[in-house]
C-alpha cells in the first residue's frame, strides 16, 4: 500500500535546484550518493540541467512514469504542483515545504487545498513540513530526504513526528554501527499517517523492530488499534516527548498537532503493548538488542562477569525494572565448578574472575543456555591486558550461535586498542554496551516486551442487563436543555440503567414528597440539594447528613427550601451508607480516542497523593483488575493488618460497567463516581456526577 | 599528605616481571608509556634485568630513595615485603595483590599483619586488592596502575571503590575527549581511605570536580565530614552501587566492606552536599560540564534551538529535575526581534530556525548572557547541510568567552562529516552532547550542586533544658538488667528528661496504685501493660482504651492482673489523647555513622505507602523542616481543604530534641515514637519505644 512511497521506481523533484545549499539540490545529491536504483527527474522551470540531469519545466513534461515526487517550492505554489502531479499520475508526493498547518491561518487553508486536490486524483500526500523517507533496501536505496546521516542496512524502522528527533536517532545508530531498515518523518501528516506507516512495516519481513516518536497523536484511537495489532507480531518501541506542561507548550508551538494531556500517549502505548521509553539513548541501545537477539521467554536473567562493580550496577537496574536473578540449577553449578577457576563464583552472577580464559566464558554461557531456570544472559566483559580477549569474544560468538536465549554484553574496553576484539563482537551479533546500565536497560526492555506480548488482557465483558436506551434518553433530555451536567437524580437514573450499585434514593420536590419517598428508604438519610449550577453541594451548604426521623426530615427540607429560595431547586433524598473505604472511579473523554478511565482511592489518596491509575476504555476484567492492583494504596484494599479488605470483584464490575457505559454513550464527556464506598462484601456509589459534551 | 602517593619521585615494583601478561610487567610498561618523570626500580629475586631496567633482588638493595612501591607478589609474602619497605623508608606502598580481607579467614589476618608492620615504620598502605593510582600532571605522569586506559590531562579526579567502575569511567572520559586529573582505586582500603583522598583533592587547585564511586562506606561519619567540607568548595559527584538487595548481595561477595542499608549512602551524600548519580553515563557527561563551565547561580534556564523536537526533550528533563524556563525580559525579546528571522520564536526557548546564521546564534547567546532572568544556557544545535555550522560553532565559542553563565550544548551531527565544527566546539570548552537528554541532565546536575552549595542548613539547636544525666541513668539501669528494650515507664522517663511532650501518665503496679495515680490524671484514660517481653501490647490484649471512671479503672486493672498473672507485670496508666494526625518519628543507629532519623505520617502512610524521609543526626531546624516538607503527604500536615493543618514547629522541635537525645546517648540503638498525635496547636507522643545496644 505504501510500496511506491518507500520503494519508488522513480523520483521527481519539483523545485530542483543547482544551488548547493538548497533542499532542491540536496535531495538529488542524497539520491545519487545513496545509490538510488531508479531514475531521478529534476523539475525546474528555468535551468535546463540540474546537476548532471536533464531538467523538465513541469512534471507533466517528464517522459516516464513517476512513482514519487518531492515538492520543495514555496507553500503558495504547492497546490498547483500537486494538481500537476495528479494529472501526471504520480503515486506519492512528499511536500517538504513548510508554511502550512504549523503556521496557522492561511497555511491551514493551503494544506486543506492540497489534500482536496490530491484526493481528486488519488495521489497520496506525505508531509507537508517534513523531511521525507529513507529505505536502505539494497534493491531500492531511496534517500528521499534532505538530511545528512547515511544509515547502514539493518532491521530497525523508524518513524518520527519530529524530524530532529528522527535524525538524532539515525545518527546514533550510525555511530553504534547498527543498521536501519526504513525511516520516515512525515511532519504535519495531512494524509499518510504514522499508524499507516506502522501497519505497513508490520507487514515488512525485514523490519524486526519499529521505533515511533510521538509529539501528539492526531488520531489516538487509530494509533492504538494499529499499534496493538503490529505489537502483537513485532516489538514497537515508543517515545512521547512534551510530557511536562512546558514541554507540551513547546510541542504546541512546533507542530500543527492537537494538544493532549501529557501521559495519555503513554497510557495508549501501555494498552497497545508498545514498549515506552523516555530517553533516546535507552531507546537506541534497546533497539539494537531487539534487532539482533531472540526474545526472552521470561524475566529470569543469568549473569556472567569478570569484574565486580559493573555486575552490581547491572543487577541494580535489572531488579529495579522487574527482572529476577534466580539461583542456578545444581547441574549448572556442578558443571561450572568443574570448568572454572576454584576461586570463581558459580552462583548467579557467575564471576569467572578477571583472569578467566575463553573456555571459562564459553562454559559459563553454555551453562546458562542450558539452565532451564534462566531466560536471558547478560555478560559483563572487561578486557584486561592479561586476558585473551579475542579468544573470549570468539567463544561468546560461537556460544551465542549455538543457543536460543538472548544475550547482551557490557563490553568495557578501550575502543582504539581492542579493535579486533570489537570486530569479533560486532560480527557475533551480540549487542554490546560501554555501560552496565545500558546493557541491563536493553535486556529489561526485551523482558518488558515479552511481558506485554504474552499478557492476556482478555476482551471487555458485555453486560446484557443494561438499559442503554433509558440512559441515552436521560442524557438527551439534559442535552436538549443545554445542561452541561446531569442533576443528581438523572445521574442516579443512569447508574440504575447500567446496574451500578448506588445508595438508594429518590428525587423529591416538596416536604410532602420527601415524607412519602422516605417510606421506601431506610434511616438515616442524607438530603442533598439537586439544582443546576450547584456542583459543589457540600461547600454550598446543600448536604444534610444523618437525618434520623420523619420529623427531622421535614424540618431539614423546610430549612433548605428557605435557604435556596432564590433558586429553582429539587432535592435528592438518599439512604446514608455506613462508612466504607473511599474509592473514586472516573472517566473523561479524549478527542479521537474515546474515554480514559481512572481508578483511585478516594479523598486524600487521590487529592494529595495522586495515587490513581488510568486506562483506555473499554477495559477487560484483567485490565480493570490491573488498574486496581497498580495503585500504591492497593494493600489497603486487599486488607491490611487486622483490617478486612474490600470486595475487589465489585470494584472490577463497576469499572467494567462504566467502561461499557462510556463506550455505549460517547456523549458522556466526564463522569465521577466519588466517593464509592467499598466494603468487604460489596461496593456502592454514593455520589455520581456526569458531564455531557454539548 | 598524600603527595608521595600521587606525585612519587620514584617508584619500585616488588614482583616486577618480564612476562608480558603479568601485572609486574604491565605496571612498568604503563609507567614508561605514560612517560613517568622519575626513576623506576624493578625488584625481582631472580632476573637481573626487567625490560630495560636493572633489577634488584630486594628493595633494600635499591640505591636511591623510593617514594612509592608496588607489591604484586602472592599475599602470603606481602607482609615481609611491607617490612622491607619499612626498613627502606618507602613512603607509600600500593598492594595490588589480592587474597586479603575480601577472601575472609586467613586473608583478614594477613591484611591486619600488613597494617601493623606498616604502622611500625610509618609506611602508608594503599589497597590491598586494588588497581592503584594515576596522575596526569605533566610534571608527574604517574601511571601506578595495571589498567589500560590512558587519560588525557584535565580537571576531573576520580576515586572508585570498584576498579571496574573506575576503569569504565576513565574509558568514557577518554572516548569523550574529556581530561582527568588524578585517579585512585584503593580496593580493600586498609589504610589510605576514600575520605582521605577526597580531602587531598579538595586542596588540589587543578582538581575542579571530584567523582566518587561507593559500594559500601567503612567509615560513613568520616566520609560525611570530609565530603561536606570539600563539597562546600568544589563539586563532588557521587554514585553508590548495590542499592537493591540483590545488588547489595553482589557487593558483599565482592568486597570486604560492611553491608549497609541501601539508601544510607545516598542520605549521607545529600547531607554532605554531594550530587548523587545512579547512572555512570550521566555521571561522566555531567562531570564534563562541571569541569569546563562556571556554576549557574540559580535554576532559570534559557534555551536556544534550531530544531523543535530535541528542545522539547530538553525542556521535559529540565522541568522534571526542578529547573525553570522563565520568560525572557522585554529587552531580550526586542533585541532578538531585531536580530533574528521574522519567523523565529523570541520567547524561551528561542527558536532561531534551522536556517539560522552564525550571527543569529550569537545574538541569542548574547541576549541570554545579558538577560538578568536567566542563570544558564542550553543550546540545541543541529547541523543541516545548508547551515554555516563552523561559523555557528565559532560564534558560540566567542560568545561563551564573553559571558559568565554556564553553557551546555546538544550538538546533533554526523561526527565523521562535521569534523571541523566539532573541533571548534571542542576548543570552545562548551561541553556538547549527542542527546538533548544528556545536555539537560548535565545542566540539571550543576543546578542541583548550586542548590546544595548555597542552601543554608544551619547548626543543630542545642536544648539546655534537657536532663541528659537522668536519661543516661534510666538507660544504664535497663542495660545492666540486659533488657534490649526499655519499659514504657522508662521510655516515658526519657521523654520527660528531654522535654518531649508526651501524654501524661504514671507507672502503677496495683489496683490501689492505679486509683491514686488516676487522681492526677484526666479521664478518659488508657491502661497499658508494661512488661518485659511484650513489645506489641495491643496484639497481646494489653491495652484498654477509653476508661471513663475510677470504677471502670479498678475493674480493668483487676482483669488485666488476672490475664497476665503468669508474668511479672506493671501497668502504665496514661491520659487518652483526642485523635490527631498520626505521625511517626524514629531513629536507628548505623555503625560508624551515628543515627538516622526518620519522619513520616503514621499508620497506612508509613506502612503501605512508605512515605517517610530520613536524615543523618544531628539535624538542624532547617533539616528537620525539610524532612517534614519532603514527605508526599505533607499537604495533609499543612492543612488540606477544610481541614486545619498541624503545628509544624512542634514536630520540628520533637525531631530536634530526638536528634539531640540520640547524639547525647549513642547507646540508643533504636527509637520509635509511634504514634505522635499532631494537632493544630501542638503535638504529643502517645507511645515511645526505645531499644538499647547491649
Amino acid at each position: 500500500m505504501l510500496d511506491a512511497l518507500f520503494s519508488p521506481k522513480s523520483v521527481a523533484v519539483i523545485g530542483a535546484s543547482n544551488k548547493r545549499l538548497t533542499i532542491g539540490y540536496r535531495i538529488i545529491q542524497n539520491l545519487i550518493e545513496f545509490d538510488f536504483k531508479g531514475p531521478v527527474f529534476p523539475v525546474n522551470p528555468k535551468d535546463p540541467f540540474i546537476k548532471n540531469f536533464k531538467a523538465y519545466k513541469s512534471i507533466l513534461e517528464v517522459p516516464d512514469p513517476v512513482d514519487l515526487a518531492h515538492i520543495v517550492i514555496p507553500a503558495k505554489f504547492v497546490p498547483s504542483a500537486v494538481e500537476e502531479c495528479g494529472r501526471k499520475g504520480v503515486k506519492f508526493v512528499i511536500i517538504n515545504s513548510a508554511g502550512f498547518k504549523e503556521v496557522g491561518g492561511e497555511g491551514i487553508e493551503l494544506e486543506n487545498q492540497c489534500v482536496q486536490i490530491a484526493r481528486k486524483y488519488g495521489v497520496r500526500l506525505f508531509g507537508p513540513n517534513c523531511q521525507g523517507i529513507i529505505n536502505t533496501d539494497p534493491e531500492v536505496r531511496a534517500y528521499c530526504n534532505f538530511t545528512f546521516t547515511r544509515p547502514e542496512t539493518g532491521h530497525i524502522s523508524i518513524v518520527a513526528q519530529s524530524g530532529g528527533v528522527g535524525e538524532v536517532i539515525n545518527q546514533r545508530f550510525s555511530e553504534l554501527g547498527v543498521g536501519v531498515r526504513m525511516y520516515a518523518s512525515n511532519g504535519n501528516a495531512c494524509d499518510v499517517s504514522i499508524p499507516e506507516i506502522i501497519k505497513y512495516w508490520g507487514e515488512d519481513p525485514q523490519t524486526k523492530v519499529i521505533i515511533v516518536h510521538i509529539e501528539s497523536l492526531s488520531n489516538p484511537r487509530q494509533f492504538l488499534e494499529v499499534a496493538r495489532d503490529v505489537a502483537a507480531k513485532k516489538p514497537i518501541l515508543g517515545m512521547k516527548t512534551g510530557r511536562t506542561e512546558e514541554g507540551a507548550k513547546a510541542v504546541a508551538s512546533h507542530t500543527g498537532g492537537l494538544m493532549r494531556e501529557d501521559i495519555t500517549t503513554e497510557i495508549i502505548f501501555e494498552k497497545a503493548g508498545v514498549v515506552t521509553f523516555r530517553d533516546q539513548e535507552d531507546l537506541c541501545q534497546s533497539a539494537a538488542a531487539f534487532a539482533s537477539q531472540p526474545l526472552p521467554e521470561g524475566n529470569r536473567v543469568g549473569m556472567i562477569t569478570n569484574t565486580g562493580g559493573p555486575a552490581i550496577i547491572a543487577t541494580d537496574i535489572l531488579i529495579e525494572r522487574g527482572a529476577t536473578m534466580p539461583p542456578l540449577s545444581k547441574e549448572s553449578e556442578e558443571f561450572l565448578k568443574s570448568k572454572l577457576y576454584a576461586a570463581a563464583s558459580v552462583s548467579n552472577p557467575i564471576d569467572v574472575l578477571a583472569t578467566a580464559t575463553p573456555e571459562h566464558f564459553r562454559a559459563a554461557v553454555d551453562a546458562l543456555q542450558k539452565d532451564p531456570g534462566v531466560d536471558s544472559i547478560l555478560i559483563c566483559f572487561v578486557t584486561p591486558f592479561f586476558a585473551e580477549t579475542e579468544g573470549i569474544a570468539s567463544q561468546l560468538s560461537e556460544a551465542a550461535k549455538m543457543g536460543s536465549k538472548p544475550i547482551v554484553c557490557n563490553l568495557m574496553t578501550d575502543k582504539r586498542q581492542w579493535t579486533e576484539t570489537i570486530k569479533i563482537m560486532r560480527e557475533s551479533g551480540i549487542p554490546f554496551y560501554s555501560f552496565a546500565e545500558a546493557a541491563a536497560k536493553a535486556l529489561s526492555s526485551m523482558i518488558q516486551y515479552n511481558r506485554l506480548k504474552t499478557r492476556s488482557l482478555g476482551e471487555p465483558q458485555i453486560f446484557t442487563d443494561v438499559q442503554k436506551e433509558k440512559a441515552v434518553s436521560v442524557l438527551a433530555r439534559a442535552k436538549e436543555a443545554k445542561r452541561q451536567f446531569l442533576t443528581q437524580g438523572e445521574a442516579n437514573e443512569i447508574m440504575l440503567a447500567y446496574k451500578i450499585p448506588t445508595a438508594k434514593g429518590a428525587l423529591v420536590q416538596t416536604v410532602k414528597d420527601a415524607s412519602e419517598a422516605a417510606r421506601n428508604l431506610r434511616y438515616p438519610l442524607v438530603l442533598k440539594i439537586d439544582a443546576e449550577g450547584i456542583i459543589h453541594k457540600t461547600d454550598a451548604g446543600g448536604v444534610i447528613l444523618n437525618i434520623q426521623s420523619h420529623e427531622q426530615l421535614r424540618t431539614e427540607v423546610s430549612k433548605m427550601e428557605k435557604s435556596f429560595a432564590d433558586k429553582k431547586v429539587k432535592f435528592y433524598l438518599q439512604e446514608q451508607l455506613p462508612a466504607g473505604n473511599e474509592i473514586i472511579v472516573g472517566a473523561s473523554k479524549v478527542a479521537g480516542l474515546g474515554h480514559l478511565l481512572m481508578f483511585g482511592l478516594g479523598g486524600i489518596y487521590v487529592e494529595v497523593l495522586k495515587d490513581v491509575k488510568f486506562a483506555v476504555a473499554p477495559v477487560s476484567v484483567e485490565e480493570a483488575r490491573l488498574m486496581i492492583e497498580s495503585v500504591k494504596g492497593f494493600p489497603i484494599l486487599r486488607g491490611f493488618r487486622a483490617e478486612k479488605g474490600v470486595h475487589i470483584d465489585s470494584l472490577i464490575e463497576i469499572l467494567q460497567r462504566i467502561s461499557q457505559m462510556v463506550t455505549d454513550i460517547p456523549e458522556i464527556s466526564e463522569l465521577d463516581l466519588n466517593p464509592i464506598f467499598a466494603y468487604p462484601e460489596n461496593a456502592k456509589v454514593v455520589d455520581a456526577r456526569i458531564g455531557i459534551a454539548l
